[in-house]
């Protein structure tokens, strides 16, 4: 499940449109006086934040204007610093994952071991050249990201807040891919608990909570609504996390846009696979799990054990589970109700697509 | 030349000191609440950051104080920023350099590569983990450069100014990669010109231009003294960064502490190649350089032919022309007389080293 598609009210993604536009020309001019190459980078990395649906400024600009903001402008730096983030994590997950493709098209580390073997380096060489420009590239975003929001007038007290909203989403996607690499050390599958931790500090946390928390902070909404979104997008990003990993194994293939045994044959800890490796079942399927090697055919049998156990339903209920709760929080007298119907569909959009 | 060898009057570390320990405290009891293995490799990263003699938070300070600064806790966070951004860039450039070792310990990637390997992995897949975690890591000290910066007290004009000379030293820095990842993939040598450049992009910016410039717009300094002390960086810079390389190639092994053919063997671009490679005697050398198993004898070779041809005595005089011009700005009147006592014997230490 992309979480593009997502809806969120669609309000001031034009002003996010145009901070971003302005820094990466602002970018590419500056780059262009280092050299070519450098600006190259720069418009490869532009590519990788355009055409994105802008799931995170969405939630940004939604908070801030359902809590009283009129600023467009300004909150649109806000929008636009999540957006870079994204594009820093999703840079240099790729590198941690070794993937070159993302969405069917070259991302920076496959664009630039296309380069290096054009060269004329080995495959091994020009895979690494493909990584370095990718830590580099994603360094800028992440940079980047703190500069847009530096930028942002508010306040003191307000910019602290903000900077201090950003840190906390690098801090827990650095914690999540860490903890992605840690349990990839050990074959057991993880318990529940570490999986919907591992959700909530990959997700939930510079997807949902940060936007909506920045977005009511720079709005100058009081605390405890900014807490209330807290919860909401903790609960919303692992009622997704969830869902996701589910459509990642049973998804139409057209649809995710991506294979769905690939999470098997990488072993990717999930819902799914911590509970059925608790069952007897688990022991027809374990060895299987996470060989690279995995034919289409022995995918349909996992899956099929997957179903019997009650693995499948059991994930289900549990995304379905987290949605009501993130449902619950809106419910609370603080949030305004266009708020609430702004997110009840975030929420809905999660469940309906595993149900 | 290490870097931290050069002099700067030391006043106020123990400030920055301060601020680092804080951080990292606040770090590790955030991160131990993730789990162990995420307080590790915050400590992991605490150690990276330890036992550098802060080469640029002496800048910072020293700037800020002889232009009149008197808040030393303050000033320390700025100091402190530079320093997180100095282990950031080392932390990247070790993965990009596919370094597992930094001053004979393992860094980031040769620690988490260990564990990998003991965990059973296979040693492609350990390498592949190390500079995962490395990734990881440089990433969190990225972030809370600008986190740092973030907390220092300073009216909103000086606030954006320091944030944007962060700003400039991160994107000159991954400029100065990039250009060496891109001047890799060609086996030519590059001009003078583009030495010089790549000298002041990987070297100046981050570690001279930079630290002093935040220490005197801190200290509320006049654009003029803060526009001289960049043109002193910037050229102390250069002439460091020639300096490094030939002691690379012609330091003593014991005093730099690397091997003096490691820069022949990985074809570094200098400026001793840069002239060599414009003049009859590169002919008998080029096949020489930048191949991995290059002998001692070999190398003893390319250094005699370095002195023959002369490249040796140009790069020194370079050097040594480029402390000069960093001298001549000191010179100005609107630099402090306290502030050139202070700041010649930076440039004083370069030169000495290779004459």
């Amino acid at each position: 499940m992309d979480m593009d598609t997502l809806l969120v009210e669609p309000v001031g993604l034009e002003q996010v449109e145009g901070a971003l536009d302005r820094l990466f020309d602002e970018s590419k001019i500056r780059a262009a006086k280092v050299g070519p190459g450098y600006r190259g980078l720069w418009e490869t990395l532009e590519r990788c934040t355009a055409g994105g649906k802008r799931f995170r400024p969405r939630l940004v600009m939604s908070a801030y204007q359902m809590l009283g903001g009129r600023d467009l402008d300004n909150a649109a730096g806000v929008g636009a610093a999540f957006e870079l983030l994204h594009t820093a994590l999703i840079v240099h997950d790729d590198v941690i994952d070794r993937d070159f493709v993302r969405r069917g098209i070259p991302n920076v580390s496959g664009r630039y071991r296309s380069i290096a073997e054009s060269a004329g380096m080995s495959p091994e060489a020009a895979r690494h050249v493909g990584f370095s420009a990718g830590v580099i590239a994603g360094d800028l975003a992440l940079s980047n990201a703190y500069r847009l929001l530096e930028r942002v007038e508010a306040p003191a007290a307000v910019r602290r807040r903000l900077g201090e909203i950003l840190d906390e989403a690098v801090f827990a996607s650095a914690a999540g891919e860490f903890l992605d690499i840690e349990t990839s050390l050990d074959r057991s599958m993880p318990p529940l608990e570490d999986i919907v931790q591992m959700a909530r500090l990959k997700t939930s946390v510079y997807s949902f909570e940060g936007p909506l928390q920045a977005g009511a902070v720079l709005a100058g909404a009081e605390e405890e609504v900014v807490d209330r979104l807290g919860d909401f997008g903790r609960d919303a990003g692992i009622a997704y996390q969830i869902a996701d990993d589910l459509l990642g194994v049973f998804g139409n293939e057209t649809r995710t846009g991506k294979t769905n045994w690939g999470d098997l044959r990488e072993g990717k800890r999930t819902a799914l696979l911590s509970y059925v490796s608790s069952r007897p079942e688990w022991e027809s399927i374990s060895a299987l799990i996470g060989t690279p090697g995995m034919s289409a055919a022995e995918a349909d049998y996992v899956r099929r054990v997957l179903v019997e156990s009650g693995a499948k339903d059991y994930s289900a209920d549990l995304a379905a589970e987290y949605a009501s709760r993130a449902r619950t929080h809106l419910e609370s007298d603080v949030v305004p109700s266009a708020l609430r119907s702004a997110l009840e569909p975030v929420v809905s959009a999660v469940v309906d697509r595993v149900h």
